[in-house]
């Protein structure tokens, strides 16, 4: 017991503005999700509300959007400002053109792009965007690795 | 084309100190890894070192660790200090046990845990703790969902 099982479930995004966010993935994106839910449940100003956006993925993992006000209520930490470069999320495509595709879809909808696709030394073609909240994605082709 | 595919492959965590995080994770949870890889690639000003490390974890995904400095350098972005609360990462549990086993290990590991296991609104019972810098993790026992 305590040892934890090698799995990530759910990676939640903290996000200034959850109808932004939204936008930006859904019809930005093209990501699916029935919008907004959990609206039902009210919070104060110690307790998070509900209000959340999920996106399924494969594999079970779902993308979540939550404010993040309500993160840091959750979550009992003292809320902060927006950063970036404290983590990212890496997403496989299968050619390089795919990767310039998806940062040119991410700058469309909103985002931006801060490093733009290139060849890297350990092998890897990708470039970096950011979404509305600052919250990098590295789109990524690695010669010989499944999308 | 300029779509997103419904995936995430990896989940990058920026840390201060690899051997930390890796001991941390590794010796503290139990995630298997083979060490710190990449140190071949040498960075400088402005190009990253390939120093890190990779989790490999269930259905292909992969929990990764990259040093602050050189994930701003990858990014294209500024570099900024550590912020606790712009993401969290859920992890299911089978029973609320396992919640509260979860989180004293990592406390033992010497993560802190900002909120202990409760229930919560939406019928879930969880805590979050965070990892050595300060990423939040929220272990969760959902009834009705396999872990």
């Amino acid at each position: 017991m305590g040892a934890m099982e090698p799995h990530i479930n759910v990676v939640t995004l903290a996000v200034e503005d959850l109808e932004r966010a939204l936008a930006f993935y859904r019809d930005g994106l093209g990501l699916r999700s029935d919008g907004i839910i959990g609206t039902e449940f009210k919070g104060d100003d110690e307790h998070p509300a509900g209000d959340a956006v999920m996106f399924p993925l494969d594999s079970g993992l779902v993308l979540a959007l939550y404010p993040r006000t309500e993160l840091a209520k959750d979550g009992g930490v003292a809320a902060q400002p927006a950063s970036t470069g404290g983590f990212s999320i890496g997403h496989f495509v299968a050619t390089r053109d795919e990767v310039d595709a998806v940062l040119k879809a991410a700058s469309a909808a909103g985002g931006r792009v801060t490093d733009p696709g290139h060849d890297r030394p350990w092998g890897i073609y990708s470039g970096y965007f950011q979404d509305p909240d600052g919250h990098l994605w590295e789109i990524i082709y690695s010669p010989g690795t499944e999308a």
